[in-house]
Parts: structure tokens; C-alpha cells; sequence
């Protein structure tokens, strides 16, 4: 199933549950009677933002259809300590053998909304925090979805939605004018072209150019301010390189129009998460 | 290729190159030119325990088989900040379609080796260090072998590959001792029977059913001396839940068998690696 | 979908049915017409221990989502010639495409179980009967299902859930003892040392390296007792290789904990069940 | 990779080795030094007609490029007991790892072809010995190999390229006749039209409706020997059902020109191949 | 889910859906609000042949299974411009997802079955119009099945269901007379013998050697003709190369069996179709 | 192997050869002797561009690693009827096995590369030829490639690689002014705004609002030309629907940027090309 927010998410579904039971569950096939029902419910141990309950859920239909689950906190919500994010009703073994692959994912998830949400929040409604390619491989389109919970921004998917030229390009194309005009006359006709500068010469020639967005690479607040007065509406203005959340207010008061943020999915972490089981089933 | 080392890592590769290249690099194909050579070299912007160089490699590899990777660095060795980790020699094209995914794999996994270098060290000869089945969907293999790189161990790779006996286990079972000897009499002869306990009850109980791995579920440090000394050698001692990095050398000290770290693959954060084309090509 | 029990069963059967269907079914196409519903039944032709009666009711579903199936005998029970295993309604191009596919995987799942179980009621309750990794490419996780069905056990599933150590990591690792230590050292803890000894004196020397499943290579009968007396309990003894049927009730009776016996996987002949059509339809 | 002998054969290893590799090899990697190169030989250790030696080589090469793999037997010739059928040089591990893919494929197919061979010499050269559709599910292609190695030959491969009307048809259309008109009249022009008949009479109906090959289903010797008088060279007639390895000379006597034989696929046992390391290695 | 007469649908639209999706949608899910439900329906843009619909309709339903698609036209009829072929109901983000991936196998399928039924019809009841394997990589299953609907007939479905000696065979094998031979020699008995011939000699050398089917390659309308007169009824004549919709129906007056076209499948244009939202939702 | 400019050609590939030759390829089986190694050329039935050349050279070394296969034709450059592209060496059952599966490749893509051209040529150099969405389904990376061959450009590659607001779009976001606003706010910003217009109302609507691009749906040559210059230079205008080459200089001629023409990927006729064998293999 294609799932248009998330991408193929049973793909990756089967391709955990495939990791961890590939050779079956041997501890509940030996102490947990076939034919049980329980009741179990996932618990927020620590404050985030949740997301990703679908998916979780989704983990326990995909091995056994029986299993009712049932999400209790709004997706992209902050959530507190001892929250309930979600019920179960179904067979204890089917339960115990998707727990982990839906914690896996669940708290993963959350863990980069969480992280989004303190971005998002210090960046204000005119600045965008964005995430970047720097996804884990296997789960860009989950990873991006779970920027957006958080309030954030999607930018180019893939090296195929969107055109940045990078140091590495300029230097190939001999030249920041000649790359951006390479780019405009080359690249789809839906694509903005994008150019990184390192210094108020090459955004000079990078607008010039033609270029309609520009990345400021690595510079600091004074001088990401001076660059927003050089562009002058121009184009917009993405700062990107040694981000840290403290900076952001700052950048986001300097008229940035977006602060990308690799750290959002690759180093965001996870968030703790219980599956509990109800009442001693009789 | 299967590599029992790091299991279908070309599957890993493709599914992540297809997440980066599904449309093509319209930046490259506009501004480089096709046919260009240059060289190229990865560098550590961290002080880090380098792993996954092979894998990296291999993304080139996959994407043009004319591509040249000689690693300069040894897999599971710290290097220092500006380092450098890898020579690359081929189509300018191929190293830029390639170059964030590869990254994407290294940063990560290296990461983990990193976090876990800390760990082991600080646990000592005695003491293992060992992850958990808290790993990325789709990447289990390769961060358990990123954790062995730093020095930890694997336990248990899946459901099928270990007994571990947990609290909801014990409930639908009808208590320890149940649980532990319907084990003993149903899992594969090849597995031992660990047991997971929150008292001092608890373990006699698994004990005397014949447990041969006690996990010590979320106890400090005090109650876990306690813990190892009733053992007394009568079972491997495993601890798990709530561990730090500045509890390990206490818990190692107090002579327990077993760490598990959680946080090893389900939170270490990304290293930072750039790659940097060499002189301008000519 | 991922099944406990039975791993991606539904991957094995897409698999069958591709083989079988990937340029339709001609004869169907000329001869049935289309609407036509019919009832048949499935029918053990030998006495059976049967097995397999939810895959092949799956392979129909697959197929076409309005044909019932109905499983009349109860899985892992003896059946005699001529009794009934299912019944099955619809759509009489359905079943005829799915017949041959469901009957392959029925039949030889049916076979294992079948000389499993004869084995098994020879050993006694006292020894186990195990499966071995001699499985058919591509159905392992189903042929340890039906091993499990006929009463047997599964050893371990894969190279990564036991760790067994044979003549060739003997002669490798520099002899019994070098090789018991290191795996101690080194395998997961969640891992029991099994070594195989082809004499008494690499029994001792597996025992007091510390090896706690002793497997006992193609000795005849006298030496497996003598064998078992000398363990004396300090380890779990499995004898391979050159077991038959005729022999298990006396490994049994000498104390053997586990009979492990390849052809349960790679030599069962499969069992002869029909599909017939019921009444002629109106 | 392709294979038109063999199939998607390199598809069928992947699946093997991912179904014992998942989690690793735990014994080589404990107590195998990781650069440690041996030699290895395969030998009979039944007599056999060899049959899979590519595949088997192709195991080890999808696991290391680096293994050296040379068949010294014929494929599809007579090897005795002891005799060598093929060496290996590489690394240890990976010999270790592939070891028993590569016996669990070769072993099947050399007892397909095995057995055939009996078959085949018992029919001499103007009857055919025919596998059926009752193969293993995902190995088709390569037990049909295994059958033509043995000296048989392939009957249709899938359920379209073959018509083959049999009891279930015959009801669903209507009768011998109008099964066969029908079929002659719908299916693709490239396939002749094979009717299953009980008895005379349902013979002589499919003769006259045109049916190009006949096949008796189940019928003794004496009913056999009239059916291919009354034929009298009108149509190929082929026996199926009940054939045994003592009926195959008389039925060949009596001028059938095609046997057909389920058991050759479905219930061939494997033979015993093992492979050997060579002398310790220094 | 395996579809006797269309394969593997589900993993074509995956694809197809995969293709498109990859990125997700960005301008609905920047335009479209996430919960509105809108009626749409799928239009005849020109007159057609329509086939496809259950395709059309199971690629909403893999992306959503809320949507309501009802086919309103039958299967394999004219249909003239803008008459409707089905109705839609759903969430309008899953109709928008879908949209293009549904009409491009539906535009396809049509304009394939259009194409057919002129040259089914100039071919009338005696003449089979049937296709080649120029089909499209991918989709050959479905393109056979709009031939059905077109009302022509199903050619060989691949190289293992119809032995077809064409000229690089006959050079290969020695003659057509060697070629011949061979094939009835060793080919599966289930299929018959067709052999191309460019001349008279050549077809009465196929035909003494026992040819079942003729092809005459690429011959005018007289020489197909005398042709068929010489064949006199011992075999089924096909002809092939260089037809034409005008010259079919001479072609079928002269007697051929069957007038097989690679046009069909390979260069049929796609006809137009369009989705049209309803009143605008409120 | 993942290729940028082709996509994961080799799956493509794998999908052909296995609808071709999932059942083997039994005619060569028969007719060919299995060591003949044969020279053969790929010659133009047709003018064409040829597009292809290193997709059908794979498919023969997918097959078979020792054929060779030389591209003699440069892509993407015409060539006239009887022209050699490539010449093949190597085992005469691979070449034939390949043969059609490369050959419905090569056709289709120089088929396209061939229309393609001939509307580059007439629109000239100011002008881009676009190509759509209107893919074959599974073909489209290597479709977008035959359009690039053919001189003509790409447009947005799927849903998530450009926004293009259609009148469904409008009517769910209310007016064409909403959906232009919300599709800036919300949209990667890597992304251009374009918006389709069917009147110079809704023309000056999206331009006020922002919009990047203006398609020009289903517009005669007069009205086009009245939109170019009310747009006068605000934003890039694309032409598509209804688009024939007659019309193409004209709206050239009028100002147009971007022709967009589904029909170069939906309605291209493959153009004819042969695989001869050289001289009689001696």
C-alpha cells in the first residue's frame, strides 16, 4: 500500500518485522498460551511530541489482523509523563511479537517531532525550519513526515525535486554564474535554482545569476544579517551549517526565510515509550 | 551479496540510493559535465571511532563501478578531527550522486562505534557492553556491527535468536517460575534461558527454576551489588534500564556480566564527515 | 504479512503461484466457464499426519478472495484414507489455479509432519526429536512449523540462533578446547556452547572447557551410552548423524536429551492428497 | 541474473542464504580466524548422477568473490561413493557460511537427478521419462534442470504453456468433447491439446474432438497396452498416476511414449554430500 | 495477489504508484484540504475500446482504501466520446494521488484494445488476429489481456510456451529440416512444433519434417495465398511481418488461421480519457 | 545497480527477461547447440535517432557475461534504414534468448528519442519540448531519458518534484488565487509555483498571486499568443494540451517556453529494428 504522507509504509513494516522475527519468537512460543487475549496500552516516559501511531498500529495489523488498536493522544500533540498514547486489544503473543518493532519505529519518530517542535517553536511563524537529506537511510519519507508533526518543513526530497548547487558544483562548472546559468537552462522548468554562497562575492554573482534561492554555508549572525540586507528580497535566504537551537531566534529576527537542520533526523533521540499489559488476563 | 559480516548491506545501499536518485541529480546533470574525472577525499570533522567505511565504499561502487575508494583510515580506530578517512577517484557525477548517501550510512554508523567505544571503555575487560534490539528499522545488521567496531557486543540479533523472559511474559505465564521452566522444556536446546526480575523474589525464583541469564530490570547501583552477590555465580548477570555512561565503571566494578545500552543504536547521534573534491579539476 | 508461526507465508506463496501462473492458466481459460462456483473437497489419499491446511487455504485466498475454505481435520492429528482435510467453495477458475500450488505445499508439508511423528512416538517424552538446518531453500520456516506439528522440536533456526561448534571450527580454531573458550568468549550470552565430539576424549576436553550441549557425531549405539554415563548429566547430549528410525527408541532409552535427524527435512516423501470437484454443477 | 537453463537462480541463493545468515554466522566468527584461507573438497558419499554443481559454486561466490570454487565432476554423470565432485579455496568463514546452502541445494538436486536417471534407464530411448508440476514451491526451474540432467525430459512448465484438460475440466465444460473443442478453438495456437482420459470411451471422444495427446490416467498394464493399440499412432499418448520404477519397462514396452512421474520432484530423496576442509591449516 | 487473467496487477501498480509517489504529492497536500470528500468520473475522451477499469480502479484502492470506484461501462465495448466509464468517491487528496497513475494504464489498455478489434473485425470468425512478445517490458500480461478484450487471440506468452524456429535457428541448427526435428525431438510434448519459412522450398521442407504451424515471413498477399494452397490443410497457417489493417482482410479470405501483429502492442496509441472532479465540494 | 540517469535500469531488465523467459526459451533449447558462439549485428529497419544502446547491451549481459555487445551508432544521433548499431559476439543461446526482451526496449526508447526530435527541431531553440507525466508504467526514468536523447527536456518527474495547480486543485482550494498563496506557503521552497489558467482571468488571478509558471490549457495559437504577452515576461509559459507538430512553430513563434507533450510518451509508434546472425557459424 502507498501511503501518500508516508511513502510505502508497509515496505517498511515487513522489512523490520522481518529483522526481528525472521526465526520467530521463541520466548513467547514457550511461556504464553497460544489462544490469550489482552489488553495492553502504550505510556509516554518522558514529555514529547507524539507521532507516528498509525504506523505502530499498523505494526501489529500487519501480524494479525485480530489486534484492535486504538490511538488515544493526537498525533503531533505534546504529550506528557505517564500520557496514554494508544490502546490494544488482541492475541498476547501477536502483541509481544510487534512491541518492539512498533517502539522501534514509534519512538524514533517522536523523538524527531519532539526536536522539530523546539525549533519550530523558536523560529516563529515567518521562518521555516526545514530538515535536509541527512535522513536515515530506509526512512526518508517517515523521517519527513515527522518534521512536519513537529512543525517543520519539508525541503527537497531527493537530488531530483530540487536544484542547490554546491561548492563542489561551482567548482566543476568553473564558477558560480556559470553553474547558476548551467542550472536555469538546464534543470526542469518547476525547479527553482538554488546556489550556496560562502561570501557576499559569490551571492553577488549567484543573484546575478538568476539564482532564487541562496544558502548562506557556515556563517555567523553577523554576518547572515548583513547577507539578508544584501539580498533584499531578492530571494530567499536559507542559512544551513552549525545550526544549534540557541541560534535560532537570532536568525529567525535577522529575516531568515529558512534554517535547515540536518540534526533534526540525524541525530534527534528517541523518546522513551512502555507498552504495558492491562490486568492479569484470567 | 550476502555478507555475513553486515548482512544484505547492497540491499541497504539500493533502497537508499532509490530514495535519493528516484528522480535523477538534476543539479549534477546541469552543471557538471558528464565525462569529468576529479578526486575527492572523506574527513572527519570530529574526533571519532570510524565505522562503515567499507559500506561507503560500496555505495560508490554500486551507483559506477569506475569509482575508486581506498579507505586510509582502520575500521574501529579513533581519528581526529580533520582525518582523513577515504580517497575517492572517478566521475565528478558519480562521487555527487553518491556522496550524502554514503555519508548518510558513515556518519551514522560511525556514531555508534563512537558511543560505544565510551562505554566499553569505561566497562572494562570483565564486563561486556552490549546493545539491545533497539535498533533502526531496516539497519539492524549494520548498527550491530558498528557496536562490535566499538567494542561492545551483540546480544541477542532477533525473537528466534535468544530467551528473554520480560514482566509481560511472566504475567501471561502465570509468574517466574512457569515461565522459566516452560522455556527450559520448549525453546531450542540452543538457547539459554534468560530471565528478566525486578526483586530480590523474583531472582531466587528464576534461579531455583533453572535461569541461566538473570537480567537486572531498572535497579541502582546498590541494589544491583546486592543483586550480583546473592547470584553468586550461579547465573550470568545482565543489568539493563536507566544505565549511563557515568553508572557503567560502578555497575563493572560491582562485577555484573552484562551491560545493555539501549541508547547505543536507538540514540547515538550522528558524527559529522564531509566529503571535499581535491584540486580544481582540469 | 509476517506470521509468527510460519515467517512470510505469504511471500512463499506468491512465490508458487508465480512459478505456476505467470502465463495464466490456458486450459481454464478454454474450458471453465468464467462464473462457474463449485465445491470441492480435499482428501487424504494415505494415512497422514496432516499439515499445512492454513497455507493451503491462504493460496486460494490469494488467488481470489471469494473462495471458501474450510479446514475439516484439525492440524498435527492423523487422518486416515479417505477422510476429508477441507472444503472449499467458489469460483471454479480459482480453484482450479490454485489446486496444484496448495497441493505442493500441503503434501510435503503433510510428509514431514508425518515422519516426524513417527519418530517423535519412538523417542518418548523424555528426548526430544530435532529438526536440523537440511531444509528446502525457501520454505525453512514452514518445514520447522510442520517438525513442530508432527511433535518434533526445532534445533537451532540459522547460523546466528546457536552456536555449534563441528570438526571444521575445531581444526580452525586449534583444537576443542581453544575453540569452547573462544565461543564462551565471544558468542552471545544469550547463547548455549554446543560441541560436537567424535570421541571420549574430546568430550572431556568439551566439557571442561565449559560447552553445554554435547553433540555426539555418528557413534553407534554402545558408545552413546557409555557416552551419555560419562556426561553424567553435566551437559545436554544430542547424537547425529546415521540415525533411523530403528534406532531411536534405543537412544532414548540410553538418556539422550536430543535426536537430531536431517531427513525429516531434506527426505520425507510427500503425502498423496486429492482435490475433487463435487456434484457436477448446474 | 538470468539464467534460461536454471532461472532466476541467483534469486533462489539470496533467499537461502537470508534464511540462514540473517542473524550471522555466531560459531565461525567465535572461533574461526577472520583471514584463516583453507582448502575444502565436496565428496559423494553415496552414489549419485551428480546434478547443481554451478549453483553450489555460485553460493560461495555470492558470499565472497574471493572463493575458488572448481567442479571436478561431470554434471549429470555417475559419481561413486568417496569420489570428489569439486574443490574449494578461500576463506574459511565463508566456506563455513555457505557450507550448508550450497549441500542443501546440491543434495536435492543430485537425488532428482538420481532417481530420474533410474527412471530413464528403465524407459529406454523411445519412451520419455516426464517431471510434472508437483515440484517444490520456489525451485521449479531448478528441479526441471535436475530432471533433464537425470535423462528426463520437462512436461509443460506452468499452467500456460500446456493445455491440459483433465476430470475437472471435462465436468466443468460440459464433456470430453466439448472440453476439448473448446480448448482447440480458445487456447493459443502454439500449444496441442492433451486430454486425460479414464476409459475407452472417453478416449475415443477425445480422439475424434482432436486431441493431439492423450494421457491415461491410472490405468494398469493390460488397459495401457490396449489404450496405445486403439491410439494407434492418432495421438501421443502419455501414462501418469500410480507409475512405479518396476512398472516402467512395460509400460515403455508397450509403446507409450510418454511416462509421467510426480515422485521424481516431490518425494526424490536427497543424497549424502559432505564437504571436508583439507589439512590444517598453518 | 496473483490475478489468473491480468498476474501480478498489485506489483504493477506498485510501481507505477511508487513512480509517481515517491516524493508524495506536494500540490495537494499544499492545496487540497486533508479530510474533503469529492465525487469524480472518468470520462471517454474519443471512441474506444474500454479496458482496464478493475486496473484503474484497484490503484485508488491501493492507496486508499475509502474510495468508492464503480465501473459504468462494460469491459471490452465501444464507448463513444464523452461517455462516462466510471464513477469515483472518495477523499480527494487519495483521487488527486491516483489520477494520472490510473489513466496511464487505462489510456494504454484501451488504446491496445481499440487498435485490436479493427483488426479483429476486418479478420472476421475464421481468422485468428493474435499478438507477438513485442510487448511492453512490464506490462505483458496486461497487454495481452486488452488483446483479449480487443477480441484478438494470445500468442505464445513467452519462450518456454511455444516453440517458434525462426531463421537464426534454422542457421544455427543446420537447416529447417535439422531444426524441425530437433524441436519434436526434445521440445515438451505439450506444445506444437511452428517453424517460420520465407519460401516454398522451406515450407515443404518444414511441413515433410512434421511443422504443425507454418509463418510465412513477410510475404505479399499473392504468395500467402499460393501459400495456403500448398499447405492444403496439414498445418495452421500464420502470418507475420509487414501487415497492415487494409491488407487483413485479404489476408483472411486467402485463408490464413492466424494473422498475428506486433503493432498491437507496440505502437497502439493510447486513447484519451480524462477525471472530472463534480460539483465543487461544499 | 542504481544508475542517475536511468534509474534502476537493471530491475527494469530482470522484469523482461523474466516475463520472457520464466519457462526457459525451449526453441533454442531444441534447435541450437549449446557451446555455438555466433556474431550478429542490430541493424535499422527505419530512420530513427537511436536511443537505448547501453539498456539493450545489458540485457544480453545480464543473460551472459561473456557476449559482447559494441555500440557501432552514437546515442541519440540518426541513423537511416539499413544502418548496423551494434554488433553482438558471443553464445547463440543467450543472443537469441535476449534478443526480443532488448529489442522491446530499443525500439520503444529510440521511438520516443525519434518523435522527440522531430518536435525539438520545430520549436527551435528558444523553445522547450517537454515531456509529462504520461509515462508507461515502470518505463518512466528510462522514457524521461529517450526524451533527453530526442532533444527534448523533462518536466517535473513525479508529484513530489514540482507543483503544478490544476483545476481540480482549484476547486478544492477555492479560486485559483487560494491555491496559488496556500501552494507558496506550504510547498518546498526548492519548488516553482505554476499554475495552470484556461482564461486571462484566472491567467491575471495567478500571476497577482505569485505564480512562477502559467500553463496555458487547451488554448488555440491566437489566444497563446495573447497570453505570452499579457504574462509579458512575469513568469515562464507553458503550452500543453492538444499539441500537434503542425503547431509547434507557431506557439514558438508566439513566445512560448515550454511545449509540453504527452503524446511523446504515450502515443510514440516503436520504430523497427532487426538482430541479424553474421555468417553460418561454422
Amino acid at each position: 500500500m502507498w501511503n501518500t504522507d508516508l511513502g510505502d509504509v508497509d515496505a517498511v513494516i515487513e522489512r523490520a518485522l522481518g529483522e526481528d522475527l525472521a526465526a520467530g519468537d521463541v520466548t513467547s512460543a514457550a511461556t504464553v498460551p497460544p489462544g490469550l487475549k489482552v489488553d495492553a496500552k502504550l505510556v509516554a516516559k518522558a514529555p514529547m511530541v507524539v507521532c507516528g501511531l498509525f504506523v505502530a498500529g499498523r505494526v501489529f495489523s500487519r501480524l494479525d489482523r485480530g489486534v484492535r488498536f486504538t490511538a488515544t493522544a493526537a498525533e503531533g500533540n505534546w504529550v506528557q509523563v505517564g500520557e496514554q498514547l494508544a490502546t490494544l486489544e488482541g492475541n498476547a503473543r501477536a502483541l509481544l511479537a510487534g512491541e518492539r518493532t512498533a517502539l522501534n519505529l514509534l519512538q524514533r519518530l517522536s523523538g524527531i517531532a519532539t526536536l522539530t517542535r523546539a525549533y519550530a517553536d523558536a523560529a516563529g511563524d515567518k521562518t521555516r525550519i526545514s530538515d535536509t537529506r541527512k535522513t536515515t537511510p530506509g526512512l526518508r519519507r517517515l523521517q519527513r513526515y515527522a518534521v512536519r508533526c513537529g512543525g517543520g518543513r519539508n525541503h527537497r526530497n531527493d537530488l531530483g525535486s530540487g536544484v542547490l548547487i554546491k561548492e563542489n558544483h561551482i567548482r566543476c562548472a568553473g564558477g558560480v554564474k556559470a553553474a547558476v546559468r548551467a542550472a536555469r537552462r538546464r534543470a526542469p522548468h518547476s525547479l527553482r535554482i538554488e546556489c550556496e554562497v560562502t561570501d557576499f562575492a559569490e551571492l553577488d554573482e549567484a543573484l546575478d545569476a538568476g539564482a532564487e534561492v541562496i544558502m548562506l554555508d557556515n556563517m555567523d549572525d553577523h554576518r547572515v544579517q548583513a547577507a539578508v540586507a544584501r539580498v533584499d528580497g531578492r530571494a530567499i535566504v536559507e542559512v544551513s551549517g552549525g545550526i544549534t537551537l540557541s541560534r535560532v531566534a537570532t536568525l529567525a529576527a535577522a529575516g531568515v526565510d529558512v534554517i535547515s537542520v540536518g540534526a533534526l533526523t540525524h541525530s534527534a533521540p528517541a523518546v522513551d515509550i512502555s507498552m504495558l499489559f492491562g490486568a492479569p488476563p484470567s
